[in-house]
């Protein structure tokens, strides 16, 4: 296995890394701490993994990709969990079919938190005594460490996006986080289309520091002048859209956007909008509330972003245009550890790239010029998916700061609107 | 309403119909006691619901037909749970989807045993107070408290064959009973076939004592001789079937059955058996074991066991020829209260035909000449789905032995497995 | 092969039985005559065949069954026909794909209308020359010669119903009759329910003449006391159900039923009703008309039927129940040979219980007491869809007059429209 | 509507534009001159639309675009074929359903015929009497018709691709070329990949000559250093990658392809490969013969493609790579003229990088930076189409010289087969 390649040798010591990791670990039970026990089972539908599933196949990864492979009689915890908790890793084997994860009310939740503890202990064992081996496979174990901790990261943001999809489908609305929280308002930035001459440019992740396999490498790509919003669209501007017949007027939707509306598959407002007696209201992680203006737009499938971008007789950003828009603004926003767990409002001065949704991109989702998935199994982590999706960009509410970096390539179908998915305008000149 | 038609004059006091509904719900909790909190909520497919919703539906069953027409001042436990627990009542309200009921995370297991104490309270309450109302509504009341308490048998059987399928289907294979239930097994009754020598016969129940709607009213059919097997199939026997290629001979199956063959939507074998590594075992509720020969067969669709008869040169019995060959067996057998979760070997000079597995016979479920359904809402109870379905007789090691009848119609579309579903043969002159 | 059971002693001569085939045969092209070569091939649902189709399979009935079987030095006429015409009869070998039967441009129309001259000339020499066989052979010869007949027969029926539901929903209504019929409107028969008083009754088709299997045997029923209607259903009546919100009002539907309106697999209105601008027509064989409100209502799935049974607090006869009271009628109507080919209004004293429209009765399709279906593959013709459909009685307008009977057993699944299907009222007493 | 954008002023004479039109509508009937009437109707997959319709909608392309848009007191040939005919733009109405074209027997192939004549005449008229009219008009009617006659072409291919899924599914494997082609087979090309250095290049179709919308604007891109073969993949290269078991090794396939093959909605070899018997057979427009090794692969997936790139370590072009690579060709191959309807084998010398087989790209079929649709409703041609496709380039055997471009994009989805879709490999350096 080859997974070094994703770790440059100034990563940092193996403490630095373990401590990454058992943080990580940490936070993960840290954002299940308000759920109740039945709602760690739910998969409401076969993208929306139950919490419990998470919580077990992130640990799964460290026991297949790092104790398995590196640990002197290695001894799996529960011979079935390889099966259950594999996600598509056929190199490893066959996994548990993806839209029965909800159905599998046993391993409990306790017995998860079992496998966890002592997978951790496993792996802080693994790597406190990392003495005996020698140089190149302390390496390798290393890099494993690594993306296996970010693959965590990963996960939370899944275990949440999933559970909003559950609770903002139960008639009930539960809330995730128990106190609403209060978004300070304040006046509406002014939408403004800043100007880039484009030109040569490097585009991906450079050999230096943590990347995954599809940011890599980095080459380059022209890309001609271009506008590009300095800020994401909100409820209110999408609002108007909608009031002006945007879901009834096909010359804005693509063909297969607009045949799922009329095959009434995809409905006529951002997933989480509810239409109560003539008001709208979102549901949101602290609960439904009247829809708040404001808030950037959230929860919308790609073919919706088009539709508005056409609407606004504008278009949506290429990915590079995205990262080369991006590069003079800091990495910071509204991220997982601002525990807000919704999108604020984009304000002035403020790197609006990051955080807050993903943002949607022209984009489709490919591999870069010199591509080389990673070796072996993990090789499927990223490379096999790339086709049929598009690429987002910035990371969002819930995505851990230290995960996202400028050239992180996030990927999903056009229709899914499950994910903290919103859109930043573009135009040609 | 009027509901008193399926109650007798002569059905016993208010005191003990309180006594019978108090111990029903008694027995739905016990019933319950070695469950996971995660056992609750799990829908492995859209007809087998949580143990949580029937818990709930059951309750909202005396919500909706007794406190809220009978109770003054009514308020509901919770103003979502008439929508979220009713189950096809379309006449009080458009019900909740069938198969997202194992998406609601929420309420709580917790908030659902309140539901229930809190309504037995209602109901308690209601009939120790039935002298204030007259006579009419008095036994209006009563009605309804007996159909309510006979619903809720219903779901114990319900609750437990749902559990199955859950269990059944998790690799991990749980048990619902903890210890090994051991099997006495003795030689196996020889097969023989009973003469009747039919004539006109009177089919269903009279107005006497408790029956539903579909059982009435008692009417005159004519019966051409048969013989009726004194036995259901067993194991042994079905195996036979299996090995002499009968799963792959299309000349024993009805169409429709032969279709779900070719497109692999039937197994080649009882609903759960498990074939490993060239041994047979099956999963029962008290855990995965090798198949035990001399049990009877269970778990088996109409089109099996049709085409089962078929190799053996017979057929199955009407539900007539089924009620005429029982009317000298007392209603005995291995009924809920047994304990054993699971058919046991027939024996000579059993009353075998009550109890263990119910029989599907050939006959469509359908109305009886003279059929009145109840009145109200309760009228959507069994009549609107007297099409494509068939009836079955004599209950099984699920069912309550109060509840079961010599003239009860159960009825199942002839797909179904997962019930506790067998057969006996019977054969024309 | 014992299909000789099927066929009395009595049957008349071998050139009766010769000139009732060659007339049928010639039956079917002239039903074709007005036939574009466009037509023929089209199959606009699964259920519905092309014409095309229609004419070979007839043909293969007789090269498979006949000609097979008792010609010797037998030579098919293309060794690919046994494949593409064989409809269901998988002892004879593995059919085409049902649904593909529309996309089989080859073999041509004049390619198959050969195939039907030469297997007709075949069928021919081998009854003529039938002096050398023996006279078990021989009466077995001519009792498949029969049933190919009466199988012709019911496809002349099948060809015209499945041209009509590709006719109906063409935009353009192609009329299949060139001229408009005129149907002469009287004053319309009332309504009025026959008193029958039941008791046992022989049902079914004894020995003598020709039967299909599932006719058989005759066997004692006993019918209780019932009123049956003196008329089928109008387009006046059941347009007031519909104006009545019946297709609305979940109360007069079985489950199924109304779970298809829901899903909008259910139009609301007869299969060939449409309303254009506020009016209703009618599709007919003779074109888009107006809607003739003294017609009976024709082209109604069997929940439409029970829906407005349901409406007329009234419900449908058992097929006994029907086949009692037909017994006094004489077998006339307006069948096949009008050539009117739509329903034609009830009049007094008119046996309307034969021709026009088949009529749902609500018995399922099941096996008569001692039902033996023929022997070898046809005993595949009737025995094995012997679930989950209903019984249909009566015959239709396009039913050839010779070939009903009133113990004939018709039988579609619940949905089913495309076939003329009317209904007629009964009553418990 | 503003369509000129799409001729340049230099495009020609009117007379000349005219003469095309004639001859193109006259090569589409030469194209059906073989097919029997039974042929023009069917549609065997909703991609696959009848010969027929294909020969109405080109008709009505010019009726609804040029006619009614410029010709005083237009009258349509048949006021339902608007509907029937349309396609997919929306703006000029709500098209009949895609599926069901193989289900109207009526308008017959004669009707359709005349549609075509006389659309033909009317088009002649106006074009020959373009005096009267201002500059500005005549060039938009001449764009127009320019654009039909590209459109005509286009179809010219999908009716006899079409064609061929009908022919090659039909067991009896009817030949649309009355006479088998003899290809001559040389030594086979030896496969070699050509360096480019890549650099800054213009990609797309700049304002000079007849282009489609999705070709335009011209645009820098920048290339990395690339090899590319010299050959496109044939049948002895690919039938190794099975014979490896190529169609079983996960690792060489997208995920959405494995899905695919699990689900068998994949075969596991080019769709009209036959295996009879253990011998290789394809099916071709002159029949089916035994599998020719040396020639080019065609009809395969994305899918496949990219799997047999990664067994062969290479991986698709890229759009710009191909356009880049094919810069040094002239434009002449196996085209539609040939008169072959399969693709021959790729020779030494020969500019094999157009005709044989559209080649599949790794580029997502997405708008050029500066992307225009055309106005009004032939703004739907293109661009609405532009989400989960891939380019193909190139051309095939069915395409007519004339109507192709170096520039030319074609698209569509990566599971498509039915069009002829071959593969040239190429590498990172």
């Amino acid at each position: 296995m080859q997974v070094s390649r994703s770790l440059p040798s100034d990563q940092g010591s193996a403490t630095e890394l373990l401590n990454y990791f058992v943080s990580v670990r940490a936070k993960t039970l840290d954002l299940c701490s308000s759920l109740e026990v039945e709602d760690f089972g739910v998969q409401p539908m076969a993208d929306a993994s139950p919490p419990k599933w998470h919580l077990a196949h992130t640990t799964w990864f460290f026991e297949a990709f790092l104790l398995k492979v590196f640990k002197e009689n290695f001894q799996p915890f529960h011979e079935s969990f390889g099966y259950l908790f594999n996600s598509y890793y056929i190199r490893v084997g066959q996994p548990f079919p993806r839209s029965d994860r909800g159905n599998l009310s046993r391993p409990t939740v306790r017995e998860i938190m079992d496998y966890r503890s002592e997978t951790d202990g496993k792996v802080i064992d693994l790597i406190t005594d990392l003495g005996r081996v020698d140089q190149e496979t302390r390496q390798e174990i290393l890099s494993v460490l690594r993306v296996g901790t970010e693959h965590e990261q990963q996960h939370q943001e899944l275990l949440i996006t999933d559970l909003k999809y559950n609770f903002g489908n139960n008639p009930l609305y539960p809330a995730y986080r128990a106190d609403k929280v209060e978004h300070l308002i304040e006046d509406p930035l002014e939408q403004d289309y800043e100007f880039h001459e484009g030109g040569l440019f490097e585009l991906g992740a450079g050999d230096d520091g943590f990347a995954f396999d599809n940011e890599r490498p980095k080459h380059r790509t022209y890309i001609e002048p271009f506008l590009i919003s300095n800020k994401t669209v909100t409820n209110r501007e999408f609002l108007q859209f909608i009031e002006d017949d945007g879901y009834k007027r096909h010359e804005f939707w693509l063909s297969e956007g607009w045949a799922l509306l009329q095959q009434k598959r995809l409905e006529t407002h951002p997933l989480y909008w509810r239409n109560i007696e003539g008001v709208w209201f979102e549901y949101r992680l602290d609960g439904l509330f009247p829809l708040a203006l404001e808030l950037p737009v959230t929860h919308i499938s790609a073919y919706e972003a088009m539709a508005f971008a056409n609407w606004s007789q504008a278009r949506l950003p290429t990915e590079a245009e995205w990262e080369l828009a991006s590069a003079k603004r800091v990495i910071a926003g509204n991220f997982l550890e601002k525990g807000l767990f919704h999108p604020k409002q984009p304000s002035l001065g403020e790197a609006n790239f990051f955080g807050n949704s993903w943002e949607w991109t022209s984009s489709a989702y490919s591999q870069y010029p010199g591509f080389r998935p990673l070796d072996g199994a993990l090789g499927e982590y990223n490379g096999k998916f790339m086709s049929s999706q598009l690429v987002l960009r910035g990371g969002s509410c819930l995505t851990p700061e230290r995960h996202i970096r400028r050239t992180y390539r996030n990927f999903f179908y056009p229709p899914d609107q499950w994910q903290f998915t919103g859109l930043r305008l573009a135009k040609d000149i």
